[in-house]
Order: structure tokens, then C-alpha cells, then sequence
């Protein structure tokens, strides 16, 4: 594809993908970098793309039968001494709080008061399964308060030295859920649950197929006897971890005393589970749909669905074009798509058109209508979907027909999304029994995608990975391929994974 | 009022305002201590109430076209040195962030990595008016980009010596707004916007009438030329703060740089506001309107309006109240109250009854239904009120007739706990001329409450107030008075403040 004024956005994603997925970001307003290394400011459009993201989700968590909760951003040092199995190789990159006050240097500026120096240094929480832990510990006495089901929407700080917008910042916001149960069983079924839960998220909300499956034991959270995730393709066929639960057995239960007193009056460990998303949906979302004219927003999650552009010259034409448009605005808005109004803008800014209409382009609004009074006059309008490209309908349609068919046009685009995402990961996906084949598929300059292949655990697959630059995203649920040979080591198993690049 | 088995909470308010605080809070399980000094975890009950206060109030900040965003958690220590006037005086409790990795210590635990020390110490956020001043900086060039709206719901942190409960926390939860305006009008008028709008959220949704007011040059924010405050008054008759917004003229913006081009094409300093609540609001709401019973939650941000506790003694008579009950369910919940369901809950835990119906009366839930084979016999229920203290009504009502009046007798609570609060604030309230009498009224035994009196800032005044352990709360907005005589002073003037001990 050429160059240059056709497209909104430069270089596009064939020319060089990651600098196009920063410029997207910018087209669109959604975040910049801030005065904190590795921490970004979310501006107005990215945040309520979060907060529809936050809105869905706590809906489907409420339904699933758990409450949300707040507990402390700060962990004391002690805390992760006990996680640490072996603290002798230990090494956590995290913000630690060692001081309470800030005094004058003497020199006219600043500094943390030595006086002020904490026995234990507190940490900023990078995940808080210890402090919430300890707190459950307290919690629980008896079968009689399991299970304990428990959601925290906050903000958790991991330091990061390379860092990439929405993907892996030094701050970001994510919910992490954690639960305590009776039975093994009980605490599998919620990991299996939530992870349901996020794929039916990502899929009919995000329109981002995943593939649901259980991670490789090198890619296990540490503690975890069983982590589970959902894995997106994005448009450069690199992977995409989009979600993770996992399945504690009693490990944390152990290390942490949540014990409880079952019906025969026994005391027993607990069975815990934690699972979480974060502002790396709005990564995926990004890099699944956007082209490269920008952003490409699934109608579910878009904070505006329509943006109304009036188009006048003068006082009398402006009058006439507003009553109309705010008439077309509020017939939009008693309208119900995915059971809320749909949403509105309008955008009377005194821009140039063509600027104002870009602006738009570039944010992703699945629906466009421009209208003047020469619209207004032959009885319509020719609204434009951002899902497709090329010249608007040729004939306009009435403000009355749009408004009747305005939400199945935003099913239709969420829906068509979908499919094109489904269709770009199907295409880049191959299955391989060959070791060769699969390193040419994965060799440096192929664009590569994604690989299924029988595998056994172990260091033969991993170092072969590591020279790929790939690592096996998952073992998929719904695989129902059989047994077969060890693509490393020729021996029978029943187990394949997806093998990938990824984020 | 006899103590003992007669009141849930003991102490009671008379016997002891404070202890019975903290036992409303641990009876209605809304918040605990966390390991953290200075931190408490925030349990799901209390959490709810949170969010419904959250959602309200959003709502509202979004109808006054306010956007949200996120800025980071860290601020730069420089930033705090160009805030500070004077270094030389400036002392801050506040969490520092010194390093950003720990490693192990060579006895079994772990330290801060020496080699991991930052070049400039970071600061978790007391407030963010320094972050996003700089960042405002950035976004503002033209008056076409004015006013910037925006707001901010986050955690923050200031190193509190003592800490009490949703009152007072090392960490809270917060709302910032920050905003820039093109002139001194437009600046002036938002901070009263978010004033009134503050104070129709606590008067509407919380139920607790609020004074109005401008704080007194020595109450003011540093930096603001003009703060005003939402004032409420607790049982103990002690006053709250629960809400300020800060005209900051062009303080900020010229210590920030944040400056524009006006239509003149002349560049020019900003005007900005900010303004918040917090999670101290729940605390405020506690204070309120409990009782010696423990928590009364006015409807408006119940996490439940009604809770149901159907009795039954086997099986068969669980199964026919189970359906009755869960048929009254649905007809509440699709009733509408303040424009959303009527939230119910069901508690068929396996508990003796009256165990369970003083766990609820200790949440505060507004109705209570207690429903048993015999009741249904009978056709009906004898619901109870949580605001009445009493005998339950002697007639019991059909399912029908309450599920057609529910929303009703859920706006007369909440009209019955405004009208009370109103009540109990001019019950408590004075207006003084005389200083001896004002000295009488505070007194160290009294209980005093609110005394209007004229009076004129400065040194004269403060040092009174100290000595009688009050402050000037506020200078009434909605005061007509006319002018007086200044209590210290004796001087002319047409100030009157409300003075009041407070949290
Ligand atoms: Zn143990
Ligand atoms: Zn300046």
C-alpha cells in the first residue's frame, strides 16, 4: 500500500509495526508519556475506553457471585520474604518506601528526612496476593465463610526497564480477583470459571477471538499449580497474553495459615484461586482492529458510538443543520444498543471540516455522519462505518431509517470485526509435526504466527524456544487432536501447545 | 438510655462517641486494620456503599461535562520543591519511594538493592496538583483547548500520626477535579459549580444536610485564593468537612507554566480549581444517621434496600417460602427507586433467626423482611423499618400491596434521615454576639455543636479559637445577616463564620 496522504497514519503497520501502534495512540488521544519514567498519563478517550472496559467486566464478576473489596497499597517487606521460596535468589524490581517525610536539603530543595526512616520498608504492591492473603487468614474460620469471593480494581507498580504504552508500564490498573474455597474442586471450577469469563469478555465485547488454555510449566505464575490464560493474535502475528487465572491449590494457603474448620470439625488448609486483566485489554483492542488510518473501536466498548459532524456556513444555515442534528441525537439516544442508549457526539468545533472529520477517523468512532443543509434538503444523509474503507454509500439515507437500524449497523460492525480478526489469526495459524518446518516457520524474517505442536515439558522444548525467540503460549482447551510425537523429543504425548512471538 | 441487651452496639453514643464509632464500623463489617499502619482494608459491605457513592457522584460530574483520566501514582520530589514557596519551612508526611528493587540480605530476608537507589526520589501522591499542572502544561497552548475538564478517582497517601477509620487513613480513596479556565469568571464559576454540586450530593444522596461556606484565610489550601467547603454536623456535634473545592487563580498555572494564547493572539496564564471528596464521606454518612443499634444507611447508596430472611423448620416448608420468597424478589426488583431496581437480598444462611436479623439491622439495611409459613398463611409480612425502633407493624401487609409502595416507603426513610439530621443540626445550632457566652458554649464539657458569630480574620481571632479547641468552619454562603460586630474585635464587619469543634 503506498505512502503518504492516503493514510492517516505514518508508517503504517506494514512499514514498521510497533512505531505505528505508538502513533495510533497519539492520533487518538489515549495516552502519553508522563514526568515518571515508564509511567503514562491515560487521557480522556483511552480512560473511558477502560471504563467501559471496568463496567462490562464488574457486571460479569457481580454475576458470577463475587464482591468487589479494597485492601492496601502498600505490602510490608516481611510479607514477600515469606512468597520468596528460596530468598537467596530472589530479586523483585518494585517501588520500595523507605522514608515518611520530606525536609529541606539545606541547599534550597528537598529530601527524605533520615529521621523519617521506616523499620521495614514497605513495598508498593505489584500484585497483593500476600496482603490479601494474611487478611483472608482472618477471615476464615469455618466452612461456614467459604467460599470467600472477592474482586480489587487498583492500581499495582512493577518496575519495568523497557516500557510500551498500555502493554507494560511501570503503573497500570488492573483488577485482580482472589478467592478462598473448601475443595480442590470448588477452587478449580472458579479458575475455569473466571477464565470463561474473560474469554467470553475479550470475544463478545472486545471482538478479539482468544484461544483459552493452560500454561506450560516454565510459563506457570510462581505458586501457581495450574495457570490458565487467554491468548490474542495481534495484526503483526505476535501473541498476546490477554488474561490469566490461576489455580493456588494450597500453596498460598499454606504459606499464608487459611486454615479452616471443615464439617467434621477438622482443620484444613484452603483451596485459593487469583485471577486478572489490566489496561493491556486496551493494548489488544489497539493492535487487533486499528488500520492505518488508526484506531478501530468494537461498538460495545466505544465511548461514543455515532459522531455527528454539522456542516454550515452561516447563522441561518447553522440553526437549521443544529435542530436538525440535535433532533437526529436524541431519537439515536432512546435507541438501545447492547441494552444501553446508544451514544452520541456531536462535534460542532469551528475546524475546518476535513480536520475535524480525520480527528474522528483517527479515534475510531464506528459510525460517521456528515450533514448540511444540501443533506438536509435532499432528505438524508450517508453515514460512514469505520469498519470499512473506500467512498460512502452513494444514496443518502433519511435521519428516520438510520435511527431504526442504527444498532443492527453497530452489531453488524462489532460482528464483522470479529470475523476479520478470527479469519487473520486462522490464516496465520499452521499446524507443524516437523521440527525443520517449524523453524523455518518461525525463522527471523518470516512474519510468522502461530504453530500448534505436540510437545512434552522440559528443557529440550524450552531452550529450542528460546533460540526461536517463541514460547509456548498455552495448551488449549478445546484441542481435540489426539495423541501424538514430541515435536523436541519424538516421544508419544497427548499434549499440544500454540508456540508464538508474543507481547 | 439503660445499656446492656436492649442496643447492639455497646458502648452507646452517650457512653462513648468514638468507641462506638469504630464498633458501628466492625458490627456492620464495613472496614478493618489492615498490616499496614495507618491503612485498613475496606470490606465488601463498606466497599458497596463506596461505589454507590462513586457512581452517584460520577454521574454527576459527567452531567457537568467533567472527563475522567489517570495520571500516575509517583511524583517527582523536584515537583514538590517548585511547589513548595519556601523550602525552608516545608515538611511533608508523605511515603517516599527511594529504591526499585529488593534483593536478598545474606541472612535469609531481603533489603532495598543498594545499586537499585533512584537518582530522584519519588513521591506516592498526597493530591495531583503538581503531576497534572505539568501535564496541563502540555495540553494547553490555544483558548480554542480551554477549559480543560477532567477528573480523577485514585488512592492517595499522607503519613497520618493517628488514623481513625474512613475519617482519617494513610491511604484513601479519592476523587480529584482539576480544571483550567480561559478567565478568572469562568474559574470562579466552576468552583462553585462543584460546591453546589457537592452539596446536593450530600443533602440528596447521603441525606446529611451540608453548610456552604468559604474557609477562612487560615483554613485556606496553600495556594488557593479562595477555598470553599461542604459542612456537616455528626451526632457528637462535632463539625466534618466532607467536601472543598479550590479556586487556585493563577497561582498554580504560573508556578506550572501552564499558559495560552487568547484570542488576541496574546499569551497569558491560566486560570485553574481543583476540588474533591474521599472516602471520608462513608465515614460522615456513619455519623450521621447511625444509632445504638449500629448502622443506618440512608436508601439512596444502600448496597441493599431490602433484605429478606425466610423461616422455615423442614424442608417442605422451605421449599413452599423459598418460592414465595424468591417470587417477592423478582416483583421488588423490578420496581424502580431513584431510577435503578430495588436491590434485594436473600439471606437463607443455616443461622438462628435472631442472629441474622441483628446482623442485618447492625448493616443498616432500610427494610427487613422476616417471612415464615405462618405469615404466608396469614397473607402477609410485617416489614421493618430501620429508621423506626419499636414493636414491627401490627397488620401484616400482602406481598403485593408492599412491592406497590416500596419505593415509597424507601423515600420517606430517606426523607425521614434528612428531615432528623436537619433536625438535630438546628437543635445543636447557636448564634452567638457575646464572647463570654461563646466561651460558655464551648466549654470543655459542654457538647456544644455550631455557633454563627461575626468575626474578622486574623491573629486576634485564631488564637481564641485554639484556646477553645474550635475553628471557623466556614462564612455561609447563604447567610443574610447583614454586618455586626466582630466577637474578638469588636470591629465592624459583614462576616459571619460558624465556628465548631471538628474531625
Ligand atoms: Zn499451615
Ligand atoms: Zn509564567
Amino acid at each position: 500500500m503506498a505512502k503518504g496522504p492516503k493514510n492517516a497514519i505514518s508508517p503504517t503497520r506494514e512499514e514498521n509495526y510497533p512505531e505505528w501502534y505508538q502513533q495510533v495512540i497519539t492520533a487518538a488521544d489515549l495516552a502519553e508519556d508522563s514526568d515518571v519514567r515508564g509511567c503514562m498519563v491515560i487521557k480522556p478517550w483511552g480512560f473511558a475506553i477502560w471504563e467501559n472496559i471496568q463496567r462490562r467486566l464488574d457486571a460479569m464478576f457481580k454475576a458470577t457471585g463475587h464482591e468487589n473489596a479494597y485492601f492496601p497499597l502498600f505490602i510490608p517487606m516481611s510479607f514477600l520474604e515469606k512468597e520468596a521460596e528460596h530468598v537467596e535468589g530472589f530479586a523483585k524490581e518494585c517501588a520500595v518506601v523507605t522514608h515518611h517525610k520530606l525536609v529541606p536539603n539545606g541547599e534550597g530543595g528537598l529530601m527524605p528526612d533520615p529521621k523519617s526512616k521506616l523499620e521495614e520498608p514497605l513495598i508498593v504492591r505489584p500484585t497483593s496476593e500476600t496482603i490479601i492473603g494474611a487478611t483472608f487468614a482472618r477471615w476464615v474460620q469455618s466452612y461456614r465463610d467459604l467460599p470467600i469471593l472477592i474482586n480489587q480494581w487498583a492500581n499495582v507498580v512493577r518496575w519495568e526497564l523497557r516500557t510500551r504504552k498500555f502493554l507494560r508500564t511501570t503503573e497500570f490498573l488492573w483488577q485482580e480477583g482472589h478467592t478462598v474455597h473448601a475443595t480442590r474442586e470448588q477452587a478449580e471450577d472458579e479458575t475455569r470459571l473466571m477464565l470463561d469469563v474473560y474469554a467470553a469478555f475479550a470475544e463478545q465485547h472486545m471482538a478479539m477471538p482468544v484461544i483459552k488454555g493452560e500454561k506450560t510449566a516454565g510459563e506457570r505464575f510462581p505458586g501457581a499449580v495450574a495457570t490458565y490464560s487467554i491468548e490474542a493474535m495481534m495484526q503483526d502475528r505476535k501473541a498476546l497474553q490477554a488474561g490469566t487465572s490461576h489455580f493456588l491449590g494450597q500453596n498460598f494457603a499454606k504459606a499464608q495459615e487459611i486454615m479452616f474448620q471443615n464439617e467434621e470439625g477438622e482443620r484444613q488448609h484452603a483451596w485459593t484461586t487469583s485471577w486478572g486483566v489490566s489496561t493491556r485489554l486496551v493494548g489488544g483492542l489497539i493492535m487487533t482492529h486499528s488500520d492505518d488510518d488508526g484506531l478501530v473501536l468494537p461498538p460495545k466498548l466505544a465511548p461514543a458510538h455515532v459522531v455527528i459532524l454539522p456542516m454550515f456556513r452561516n447563522d441561518e444555515e447553522r440553526d437549521m443543520v443544529m435542530d436538525y442534528v440535535s433532533n437526529l441525537k436524541s431519537q439515536l439516544e432512546a435507541q438501545l444498543y447492547d441494552r444501553e442508549p446508544i451514544r452520541v457526539r456531536v462535534d460542532s468545533r469551528d475546524l475546518r471540516g476535513g480536520e475535524k472529520k480525520w480527528q474522528w477517523v483517527k479515534k475510531g468512532v464506528p459510525i460517521r455522519i456528515e450533514v448540511g443543509p444540501r443533506d438536509i434538503a435532499q432528505g438524508g444523509f450517508k453515514p460512514a462505518r469505520r469498519d470499512q474503507s473506500g467512498p460512502p454509500p452513494k444514496d443518502p439515507i433519511s435521519a428516520e431509517a438510520f435511527v431504526g437500524k442504527a444498532a443492527s449497523i453497530l452489531e453488524e460492525i462489532q460482528q464483522g470485526l470479529f470475523d476479520r480478526a478470527v479469519k487473520r489469526r486462522d490464516d496465520a495459524t499452521v499446524e507443524i509435526s516437523d521440527l525443520k518446518e517449524f523453524e523455518k516457520f518461525f525463522a527471523e524474517k518470516s512474519p510468522a504466527g502461530l504453530a500448534y505442536a505436540y510437545f512434552t515439558d522440559g528443557p529440550e522444548m524450552e531452550s529450542r524456544c528460546k533460540a526461536l525467540k517463541i514460547t509456548p503460549r498455552c495448551v488449549p482447551l478445546d484441542d481435540d487432536a489426539g495423541p501424538g510425537k514430541c515435536l523436541f523429543s519424538g516421544a508419544e504425548t497427548d499434549r499440544r501447545a500454540v508456540f508464538a512471538r508474543s507481547y
